[in-house]
Parts: structure tokens; C-alpha cells; sequence
């Protein structure tokens, strides 16, 4: 039977989680600025579900192109498409764009304007079927979210779309971007949507700018809150979950 | 007979309300980010008050499944489910989005823009009456505050709740999502309005940031509204009233 | 014969006010965050006045009601029934929401939106009538300016609003909410139409917050215009008008 | 004949103003906060010039009555009744507002809304004329820029304003009301347009807030633009020129 | 025939333009806040200009009568009426106001909001045709962005203009107003847009506010883009190019 | 065959990047403010690939004329008119303006507001087929952006420029102008999209303002994203890839 808590598998964070891992069929928020690592760090989540825990995953990508974005993540050393072929993972993409009669199978295809919550509803429906899937990456939601000018209807589109990720038993991670670069800022709606947020950030100590993870939330789980420093590694993501960021 | 005020059970918390508690029958905000333990100190209260103060609670949730959020809570050891048979707590969700039929008893079932005010005194009023209550929560009241987009509008809505709160002698929580994370701040409009503000928020101290529990506003109490540093621990929240944050 | 000016009575102030008070018939605006002591300023201003200088008052309530009001003042020992029943006070609850038959006498009944300048004059009047009042509260303006969204309508109902008050002879007291905590701040269109402003904040010395009672502006009277620290004790507002709060 | 120069006789005025004065036909912008002694600064200008120049002068209240705001004044020793009574000086209420036949003679009586730019030159030459003033005053500047809602009509108002002004040969003052607290600021338009700005703040020094003078512009004259601390004493306003306000 | 580069004339200017000038043809943004010396830099460039380089030039004024100008300028010794009589130096007043029949010749009528594009590209040219001009200022640009509220139609305007401008051949500046005082502030879009900018601001350093000079960007010519002071003198703008503004 | 990695040939900049250059078809902004040297950084890229990598190439400018461009870059020594007529490089105009029969070949003719995607593309694929180019830049992004004052569609409209320049298999630059100055600002929707970002800033060190060369991201490529100091030479950009820019 399934345990409570679903590691990442993310050397340094499973500590800062506990020494757990994601509450199991939580919806967590991994907000950062651009080149903040937010894709590699989703990766590298489902990657270690897929081959270290035995958990199929969906990647919808509403931004990249699957290929570039595998071709991206294969410096790491991870090969997705040997996962496809297993059908132990599989990418859609539900980008809300024209697009020609050679782009790959899996494709929800719609017109600019046309994209809403059922159709990105259905692309994870299908998804978790084709792989019996237990994690799922919507990377990023800002383009979704972008659909909803009225904040009311935005914040209601958000909350049903988190409530049907809760059925189908998942564990879900959404890349959202970051609006501001301070450690002062504005909060962004999603973070209190979210059952879980994660930051990554960076703040300037001493001569050098050092990336900062923090675990902000995380609903059912007593976890460490501090910011810890991280790195983008030849290996993916590497929390230091004992060093401190602040002088 | 009932005294003049509201003890919550929560360590370090009433120390500094006085060594009193919330003077009865008002109606008090708890603000704070995303992870500030909202939903916990909340939950505390209901729980300290229905076993330790013989006083029956409601838990009006407007944004999480009360299943979710009664294994989230457990955690901290609170057996809500027993409180629940006992008729010493009710949940109560009147989120306004389409559920479907298996969603458990209690639920006030609304469409989209149509949550009111009139939806909500009414599912406040059933509860009350169902277990005799003597406090109740609202978590979060954002929910509410967002079907009215005009200022004027809102101000009065708010000002109606806690009107009618106050006829039900019952003592009240609030849960009210801080807009930012810095220190100096815009004041939000709910801080006029309600009797009381309890601020939940982080500050940098050397090397770790520290959470920092502040009473900003409590009507008809002389209460020590210093900053005092706070944790959320096995057992729940934690206040250390002596303690100072700054410096 | 009236003095040219009126003693506050609240200790410490009046010091700060050239060891005057406010010159008579002024209109002076009290601006402060949330728990800054606002109503309790008020309230012992109308007191001291009532039972010290033989000044009858007028409290006009926007937002309270007057039994909590008072209920939370006795706190401080002020015996605001007896001082109604002595005929030398009168509250007045002119809140624009819907109330029913229960309320008590002196109410001015108004539906949503339909709270206009010449209500509040007619209750003002009214009130001055009754006690034959030198001295007049209302708390807090805001809920009357929010009656204005264009700006150039709001700035002219509160110049008449002073102007009237202008020709009643009282002495009096706006309540006005501050928007934001910095030291740094937008000024507040009242500021500049009423003939003064005390401003109640607060700020972090050394380990602690400090309460900080300033004279930013008092027409005709060369006051101390220095930030001054101050507390609300067991007995209402005391100013330290020699102490400062600087460094 | 006229010399090139207005001295304004405030004690260090007219040192910072290069030991000369205000450039003859000039307007002159007169910046500050509330309580920040723009009226002081302004009558003590026409004051000085009816008295010891013999330019007589135009006082235009668009904000406060004049019997108010000559009593205010009396506190500095400057009989202004016996000016008027000389014909020295005129104040002339042009307030945007209803007011009843008790008025005093030299009121422009307008309904709101109605407050146009030809009233105010009407008032202004009406004025001059009556007293063959030199100096003209209006005091807040505020008031008429706020029927211009639209930014380039606003901007157009304004240096039409400043035209005719020209015409008319008067030195005068513009009272304008800051809208922030903080050294950095924006700049209000009314700065670009006024041939001169003198700014009227405060800042924390050490253990003290300090009045800061400053002359930021004065076209025509090589003025001192350091902040210089100011004070508002038994005698009006005294600059102390030599002085410095930072460190 | 004309070198490639313009020299100012203005000591200290041309030796932080790389020892040469401004790139002949291009325009320069000349930006500051009020009081900061743009009129006196622009008039000092056209008149060193046109009494040491045989340049002769134009001078639009949108904002002050050219009297005044030429008046205010004349404290600095330059006779800008024997310019003129020389058929070196051309004043146009182009302000967007109705004008009476007395003013000068040279003047461009218009009516309030109907000042455009085409009316200034005209009074440009007919202004270089009468001086066969090699240098022109336009001062303020300010009044001509606002009359284009969409931005978009405004940037399409500026860059037509400085296009049009690009074919006289001339060596211009525009003289634009800061919004704000900050050294972290908000590019305005005519920077992006003008071929260099010459930033006039001001520092705190040590005690007193020091004027800074700063070459922000010169298309064409590497140049010391590090601050330097400045200083308006009896003989007008003084640069000090080797000396630094910070610590 | 095409190495998977593109060259940019700028001294320091290829060893930012891993000691390897951009990856071969991605897009990456160039964002800086006025002054920064993004056009020197583009030209740069640009000369470098045609003239030591054998790539041709395209530079799309939508602000400047080509002729003005050329000349100023030739101070860094680079005869871009020799790469034309060598067909190395080819610059095209599509400028959003109307102009005379009197401009050079390449140019795409538009009216105000008709500025459209398809127009861009249209110019992009002619000037890759012309020169068969590898390396392309479009200087600046902003006037394109401008056609879209609705957000999502702006967005939209840049995802389907990136993605059709994904399609072309070229390397390209797109300038982007930084909105304001300071280090902490909120992130421009293009650093999502584009598939790399590098930033030029400034920042003051000392007694000096310091340019600041920033990869802020890279995708697919492990990089260096800490800022290091560069330069503007006579040679053209220089990055210091091994010092600090802090403390």
C-alpha cells in the first residue's frame, strides 16, 4: 500500500521535508524567478518517482516543447525518452497555441483564447490513465492563471483545478514564476491555494549571489522552514538542508 | 455563568491577552502569510475550547475539504473526528464551487458568484444551533471578501458579519491572508473592523528567520502587543511571551 | 467666558499642546493604525471634558456599537452610563447599515449607500442640542468619506463637514485610519483640512516597539511638533511629552 | 522705479536667496506637509512686504476662512485686521463652496464643480487692483488643480495660471501640499511649471525630527540649494542659513 | 567641413564626452529635476555653440516665454538678444496656449490640445531655414509626450521626431523632466529612444547634496559614464570630470 | 556538422557559459538599460560569428536606421559594410513608421499600428534565406511588444516568435530594455519565455559605478550566474568572468 509521504528524491530536501517527503495527493507550489531551476527541479521529482519509487508520471508543459525540454534535462544524465518508451512517464503538452500536423502525439491542440480549465482537466485525466501515473508537473500555471483576468474567476479556476487534482490521488507539483526578485514581496494568490510552496530564490551573501530553497508551506507536515542554500549540480537540484543562508 | 473572557488554551497565548484570554463575544483576525500556522492556531483554539473549556465550536471552512484539514491537524494529536461524534465541534464547508454528491453532510452548496453573506450567516446560525457553540472560526475570510469587488461595498458586507457575530455571543476567529511579507505594510481593511488583530508573520534574526506572534489590536483588554517569537511545534502552536524578536 | 483654548485632560498632552490644548473650535484629526489607542484618546478627551472642564460631549459612533464602546472603556474606570445619565454625554450610532427595533435610542437609521453628509450633520446637531456639548467625536471618519469615490467630492464634503462643525463652537475630534505602518508615508487628504493632526504610531527601538504620539500640525498654536512615546495604562492614554523616541 | 528683486523678509530667506530676494514677477512654489508652516511662510511674505516694503499684498484662501486663519496668525504679533483696515493687504475667499449672506465682503461664491480658472483670475485682478498689490498669495494651490481630473488640461490650467500671473507684474507664492513624507519623491508637476520651489520638510536628526528649508529652484538667481534647518518661532518662520541639516 | 563631433563648450562636459563632443546629428536627452540646471545646460551648449564654433541655433521654447528666458539667462553674461540681432540664435515659442497679439514674432499659435507633431516639425524647420542652424534645443519635451495619453502613439511620436530630426543634420537636445528623486528609479521610454543621455541629479554626500553629472548612454562614442559633480556657476554649468560623487 | 553549442566570441562571455557559448537554436534575451551596450553586445555576436565561426547573419532593427547603426559600431573597428557585401550579413529595417523612397533595400514598410507578428516573421525568413544565416538578432524586442497592450496576448504573440525562431534552427539575440535600475525588480514576462537571459546592469562598488554582467539563466547549460564586472571597450564588450562584483 501507498506510504503517507512521497519522497522527491531531491538530495538535501526529503530532510528539509521531515525527512518525508510530500504529503501524498497534495498540490504544492514550486514558485522561483527565471533560471531558478523550478523545470529541473519538477524533473527531477517525477525522474526519481519514475526510476527510484516506482511511480509513473505526467509532465504537461504549457511553455516548452517536450523535445527541448528533454534535450534541456538530458545533462543530467536522466533519459526521459527510455521512461516514455517504458511508459513510466509521459509529457503532453497543452500549449495554448497553433500548431503544425509534425508535433508529436499527446498534443491537446487550441486556438489562442480557446484554453481553458476543462481542456487542461482532461490532457491530466488522460495522462494519469495512459501511465497509471502517481506525480504530476503542470510547468508553468502562469500561462493557465493568464486565462482569468477577473481575479474572482482566477481564484476560483485555481481552487477547482486543485480540488481535481485531489481526486485522482496524485501528488502534484505547479511551476509558478515569480513575480519580483526582493526577499520582501507581495504574495502571490496561488500560495494560499496551494497545499504546499516552495521557493527558490537567491539573496546576495557576502562577494556572491547564493540560490536559496525554502519550504514556506506545507499543509500536514512539521517541516523546516528556514531557507537553506542550493545548487544546480551536474546531478540536478542539491539542497544543503544544516547550512544557513543569512550571515 | 459565563466570565468576561475567552481563555484559548493556547500556550503562551493568553499570557499575553492579559492572562485573560479574548474578551467574549468578539470577533478577532488572525493574519498571516502562507505557512504562518493560521489554520493551526485556529484549529487549537476550537479544540482547547471543547476540551478543556467545555465550549462547543464551529469551523467554517471555505477553502480546504474539512477531511483534509482534520488529517492535517492530526498530527498535533487532536482527535477532531471524536469531537465531532461528540457533537463538541462541527465542520462546516461552504466553499463556493460545484461539488458533487459524495461531498459529507454540512455542505452549503453554491455555483460560482453566487456566495453571499446571507449563505454564510446561515450556515453560521446552523452550526451554532447544532452543537451550541461558543466559538467559531472562518478560515479563510479572503473567500468571502472577494464576491465584493467595491470597496464600499466590502467594508459594509464585513461590517454586517460581525455585527451579526456579535448577537450570537459567540467568540470568533477570523483567518485573514496577509497581502505581504515585509514589516512596514499596508494595513488591510479587516484590521479596523474586526475587535481584534493577531499577527503571524517571520522577521530575519541573525542567522534564521524567526516567526514573530504580535496582539496589534485587542478592544476592551490592555494586552502586550510587543512581538514575541512563536513556533509551531508537535503540540501546536507555541507563543514565548517573554521572549523578545528584535535586536 | 470660554478660554480660547481646551485642556485635554489626557496627561502629558496638553503639555505637548503649548500647555494649552486645542484651540477652541477646531477640528482636529486623531490618525493611527489599528490598537493605537484612537477610541480610547477619544473617549478620554470627551470624559475629561465632561467631568473635569464641565464641557458636555457628543460621541457619534460609525462603526461600534455604543454598548461594546462603552463596555470596552470601563476598562478604565470612566463611568460613561452615569455620565448619559447626567446628561453629559450622548452617544450617537449613526452606522449606515440596516438595524433592528432593539437598538437603542439616539439612533440615526440609514440603508446601505444612503449615508450622506447631511445625516451626519442633522445627528451632530441633534446631539449638541440635547447636552448642550462643547466637545464632539466622530469615530471613525472613514466610513463617512467611503460615501466619496471621486476624489474631488470626497475633499469637498469633509471641508464641509469641518466648516460646519466650524460654526457650532464645539471642539473636535475626527478618528482617522492610517493606511500604511512606515514612518515614510503618503499624507492623507484630512490632514490637510483639518486645523490639526495627532498622528499615533509606533516604532521599533532598540528590542521593542514603541507607541509614538506626534502634534504634526495644530493651526494657531506653536505646539511641540517632536515624536513623543506613549502609553495606554490601566488609566487610558498617558504621553511622555519630555522623553523622545529616537535613539 | 521697482528694483529686480523681491526680499521677502523672512529671517534667512533672503540670505539663501542669494542676499536678494525672490525674482520680481515671479511665482513661486511653496511645498510642504501638513503643519509644515506654508501659511506662516506665506502671510509673514505679504506681511513683511505691506509693512516694511510698501507692496501691498492679496491673500487668496481657497481652503480657510479668513477670520480663522488672521486669528491663527495673530499668534506671531502681525495685526493683519489693521492692514486690511489701511488697505495694505486683502484676503479674498474664492472656496469652492456654498456659503451663506453672513459671509464678508470679497467672497467669490461658487457651487462646487464650478470653481474655474477665469473665477480665480477674476478674484486675483479684482485684488490687485483694490490694493495695487505687488504680492498675491493663494493658498492651497490644491483645491484648483483638483477640478482638472485630466493630466494635460491639469498641466494647460496651471501655466495659463502662471501666464497671467506674469501679466500682472505680482511677485506670488503658490501654497502646494506635498503628498509624501520621504526625501526621495516624486516630483509634482506644479514644481516644473513654478518659476521657483521652495520645499518645506522634515527629516530625523539624531534624536530629533528637523524643519528643512530648501530652495530646489529659482530661475533667474544663483540661490543656495542645501537644505538649511527652519523653525517656526514666537515671530514666524526663521531660517538659519549657515546651518546644515545632514549628519 | 564638419568634423564628427560637437563640442559643448561646457567645462568639463566635452572631456567626459571622450575629450570630443556629442556625436554630430544625433539627439541627446538632457534629463533632471526641477532646479537642476537643464535650461542653463541647453542655452550654454547653443551659446558657446554660436560664439565659438560658428554653430549657429534654435531654441523651441514649450514652456516660458523667451523674454523671461533670455532674461534669466543674461545673470550668466551671455547676451542672447545680440545672438539674435546676429541671426545666430533663434528663440520659437511653440507653447500649446492661446496668445494675445503683442507677443513676438517667431511664435507658433495654437490652440489647447491641438499642439502636434506636424506644427512642431515645422516650426523646427522654418527655424533652422531663418539661421541655417547646426544646433537646436527643445525644452521641455514633456509638454509635447503629453499629448499623446496612449503609449504606444507616444513613443511612435518621440521617434518620429527624433527620426525628423536626424534628417536636418542638427545636434539637438530635448530637455525632459525626472519624475523622481531616487538614484534607483524608473527608466523613462525617451531614454531608450534619444541617441544619449546626459542625466543632471542630485546625492547626499556627507553633509550636504551634491549636484551629479552622468553621461547614461551616447550612442556612437565611448564615454566615462561615472557621475561627476557639477556645479552652476556665475558663468553657468561646471563639470568637475575627474572628481567622483560616491563615499 | 553544427556543434551543439553556439560561440559568441565576446572575450569572458564563452567562458561564462560553461567555456562552451549559447546553445545552438535557442533565444535569449539581452536585457539592460539605455547605455548599457546591448546593441555592442548584439553586433558583437554577430561580427564575431561571421567573421571567426562562419555563421552568417540577420540583425532586424525596429528603433534605429541601419546607416546611424553601422557608423557607430565602426568605432570598435568591425566594417559591417564589407560582412554585406560579402553576404555574411544582411540588416533589415522593420521599423513601424512611415518613410521616404530614399531608404536602402531590406526594408519592410509599415504604417503606425500595423506593426504585426507576421510582418516580423515575414523579414526574419527573407534575411535567413538571403544569407543563409545561423545567428540572428532583433533590436529592440520593446517596440514589438508595444503592438499588444493586452497581456495575454502580448505573452502569446512572444511565444510564437520564439517558436517560430525555433523552427529557423538560428541562434538569436533579443534586446530587451530593462524598466528600472535597481537590483531587486520585478522580472519582465520575456525572461520566461526566452530560453536564456543575460542581463546588463550597473551597480555602484566603491567610489564607482560598476557594469555588471549577469547570465541569469541558460537552459540546458550548467552556467556561471554569479554577476562579474565588464566593460565597453574600443574593442568592444569585455567580461571579467573570474571577479566579483560585491563588496
Amino acid at each position: 500500500m501507498d506510504s503517507q509521504y512521497v519522497p522527491t528524491g531531491i538530495p538535501g530536501v526529503d530532510k528539509a521535508l521531515a525527512d518525508q517527503g510530500i504529503p501524498r495527493g497534495h498540490t504544492i507550489l514550486i514558485a522561483g524567478g527565471p533560471g531558478s531551476g523550478k523545470t529541473t527541479f519538477a524533473t527531477q521529482f517525477l525522474y526519481k518517482g519514475a526510476t527510484e519509487y516506482g511511480e509513473p508520471a505526467v509532465y504537461i508543459t504549457l511553455d516548452e516543447d517536450p523535445e527541448d525540454m528533454k534535450k534541456n534535462m538530458s545533462k543530467f544524465g536522466w533519459d526521459l525518452d527510455q521512461l516514455e518508451r517504458e511508459k513510466k512517464l509521459i509529457f503532453i503538452n497543452v500549449s495554448p497555441v497553433r500548431v503544425g500536423p509534425t508535433e508529436k502525439a499527446g498534443l491537446v491542440q487550441l486556438g489562442m483564447k480557446e484554453f481553458k480549465l476543462i481542456k487542461l482537466l482532461e490532457a491530466i485525466r488522460t495522462g494519469i490513465e495512459q501511465v497509471q501515473a502517481k506525480r504530476v508537473v503542470i510547468d508553468p500555471i502562469t500561462i493557465f492563471t493568464l486565462q482569468y483576468p477577473d481575479e474572482t474567476e482566477r481564484i476560483y479556476a485555481m481552487r477547482d483545478l486543485i480540488a481535481d487534482f485531489r481526486k485522482t490521488g496524485c501528488t502534484n507539483l505547479l511551476i509558478s514564476e515569480l513575480k519580483g526578485t526582493g526577499l520582501e514581496r507581495e504574495h502571490q494568490f496561488e500560495e494560499y491555494l496551494a497545499q504546499g510552496v516552495i521557493l527558490l530564490r537567491t539573496i546576495i551573501k557576502g562577494e556572491k549571489l547564493v540560490r536559496m530553497f525554502q519550504v514556506a508551506k506545507m499543509r500536514g507536515l512539521a517541516v523546516d522552514t528556514q531557507p537553506r542554500p542550493y545548487e544546480i549540480t551536474d546531478d540536478g537540484i542539491q539542497v544543503y538542508p544544516t547550512l544557513t543562508v543569512f550571515q
